[in-house]
């Protein structure tokens, strides 16, 4: 039951971030209000779901670690894959309904540099192991915490905003990249999802106390998500797998997330993650390919959570000769989709050429039909 | 009246291209049809309006002269804001409720080739008067014909296609640029206005005599209109200024096409096409501009018929440090756009970090709320 609430929660917010949504209703749209001197407000959210942003005298508060994640990550599709993954896990907590979406105040740059390094003297903050100084792969001590993201979510959308809840990703490696030399050959050491798991609950229920000792976190509830990092070459992103929430200074019950992304069509013969998803849109490749006398490159990213499709986006490269050959082949790759792609899925399909984005064909989850999105560059 | 039907044509198609536009009814879907044993299709139009496009057996009939436009012309704006611009005067004499659009089948790429030319010993064929041999920007006699584009409207969805009519787009230069020796420096002869007329129709109705010639072109309607070509480093494309249909052997009636374009905000004081539209988007602009700490570019290109506006493509560049960041950036810009920019036009606002595309946000002139949609690339 909660796995079903779950999965409609995720399908509902990717269709924030991928719908060519409406503004639901009116009571959405942005509200201003004046305080004293300060100016208070929301983005509004053109989508029929999902989070309303705190916007303050037209500016947007921007994360205290802006950044800092991004530079820790070994795949930059883990960067947005726990961004997205982690504002979808907290709607299961945090409900869009009362709380809007702010920017993580509380965790420095400072802060996730030091706690993301090792336990050292100079480092007393690191969240993770002392080096035992071995060199080995299997003998030392892996760095098990790769990279973490705080989300906050407040209240009051009057006079004041109040913190109502943080949630916090930490970025669990699932292959420890090290030198044993400064500018050096790269080494891995391998880590297991038992010990991902055991070292994640442990590290999150660290920087819950950690948290709660910050000034202005309170007793608000603290959502933390474990997620496994992709390897450096990876095709598609990591997932989450574990998730708690500490009402009070522990983390007491731990949840199992089942996510899985695969790329289609399938690389080295791997097996699909669904065998009827992978059948459509091979045939849907196939139709697309062979419209031009240049051939199309068709790849698709898929995302399921609880064996289903919570995700499909479609990547079309080929070059166009005229605007008319763009609209053609959008009018043309809609039909296609609408025949041959899955339904009941947020579906996005990116056409582009020489790397630029030429249209975007999209469907959510609720969605009939494919709208399509035909960029205007002149 | 005529012009008030065009200006809503012209409104209707740029919904087409612009638009996020659903599927309008069923018999708008893609249409299968197996004659012998040839399979013609079309692709399907999913928005409220505009051609279907040919497809056979799965294949897209590309132009005979496919990319030769795009080689003659000297500002890239200008072959996109052609072919748009002629698919939408077309929309006036070939309804798209009957004819299809394909390809232009009939000009080879070396008819437009030798078209383009000087008359000359070796070129017979050259639509541009022989050289004077004057290299005096005022003496010589200027190239004034600097670029042309077919495109072609079919009957028949059944069994077989059969040619309905066909469209040219003379793009006559406003600036002949040219090298007084191979690899020199480049010079300009200014042509002016009532020359770029005087020529495109005296050209325009010898093209049509040669088309008249041509096997399988028959007695259909041949539409020809005017465009001025823009100087090389303009910001924004041409436009169309005359047209005129061939029933017969001649061009009998022209008829002029007012359209302008311009950018917001206007370059070196120049007074803009519509004051109101202008701080309209100076209010919009100032509202985006300072959402992150870092400043976001914010440009618009406008274009207007008969002193309506027929469209507004925003641009905002800007850099992005996490994906929430594109999120509420987008939803902003959106309630931004709703409360600021002008009514009853499309536009569309591209979102951009480092040019890579991140959010199309958009709305038909009939729509009343924008909608969005952010690339997924996860």
């Amino acid at each position: 039951m909660w796995k079903r609430i779950l999965a409609l929660i995720a399908m509902a917010l990717l269709l924030v971030l991928g719908g060519c949504g409406k503004l639901a209703s009116s009571s959405s749209t942005s509200t201003t209000s004046t305080t004293s001197n300060r100016k208070v407000q929301t983005t509004g959210n053109y989508s029929s779901t999902g989070y309303n942003s705190i916007v303050t005298e037209g500016h947007y508060k921007t994360s205290a670690a802006r950044g800092v994640a991004a530079d820790y990550a070994n795949n930059s599709l883990d960067v947005k894959g726990m961004e997205t993954g982690l504002l979808q896990l907290s709607e299961g907590v945090f409900s869009p309904d009362k709380y809007s979406f702010q920017e993580g105040q509380y965790l420095t740059s400072s802060n996730v540099q030091n706690w993301l390094g090792r336990q050292s003297k100079s480092n007393s903050t690191g969240l993770n192991p002392a080096s035992n100084g071995s060199t080995d792969p299997d003998k030392r001590t892996p760095e098990y915490l790769g990279t973490m993201l705080e989300q906050d979510f407040v209240t009051g959308s009057g006079s004041k905003t109040t913190l109502g809840g943080i949630s916090i990703a930490l970025g669990m490696n699932a292959v420890d990249y090290y030198q044993k030399e400064q500018y050096g050959a790269t080494y891995q050491t391998k880590i297991s999802a038992d010990q991902q798991e055991t070292q994640g609950k442990k590290i999150a229920q660290e920087v819950v106390t950690r948290l709660r000792a910050k000034e202005g976190v309170g007793d608000v509830p603290i959502f933390v998500a474990l997620y496994s990092l992709a390897e450096k070459d990876s095709l598609v992103s990591g997932s989450f797998f574990a998730k708690a929430t500490a009402t009070g200074k522990t983390l007491d019950k731990w949840d199992k997330v089942n996510q899985q992304s695969g790329v289609l069509p399938t690389v080295n013969n791997a097996k699909a993650i669904n065998s009827n998803d992978a059948t459509a849109f091979s045939n849907f490749q196939t139709q697309v390919q062979n419209f031009f006398p240049n051939l199309a490159g068709v790849t698709a990213t898929v995302h399921y959570t609880d064996g289903s499709l919570t995700q499909m986006t479609v990547n079309i490269q080929t070059q166009f000769y005229s605007q008319t050959e763009i609209m053609s082949f959008t009018n043309y790759v809609a039909s296609v989709a609408n025949k041959l792609l899955p339904s009941n899925a947020p579906i996005q399909i990116i056409v582009a050429s020489v790397n630029t984005t030429q249209a975007i064909i999209s469907r959510s989850a609720s969605d009939k039909e494919f709208s399509i999105n035909i960029l205007q560059n002149y």
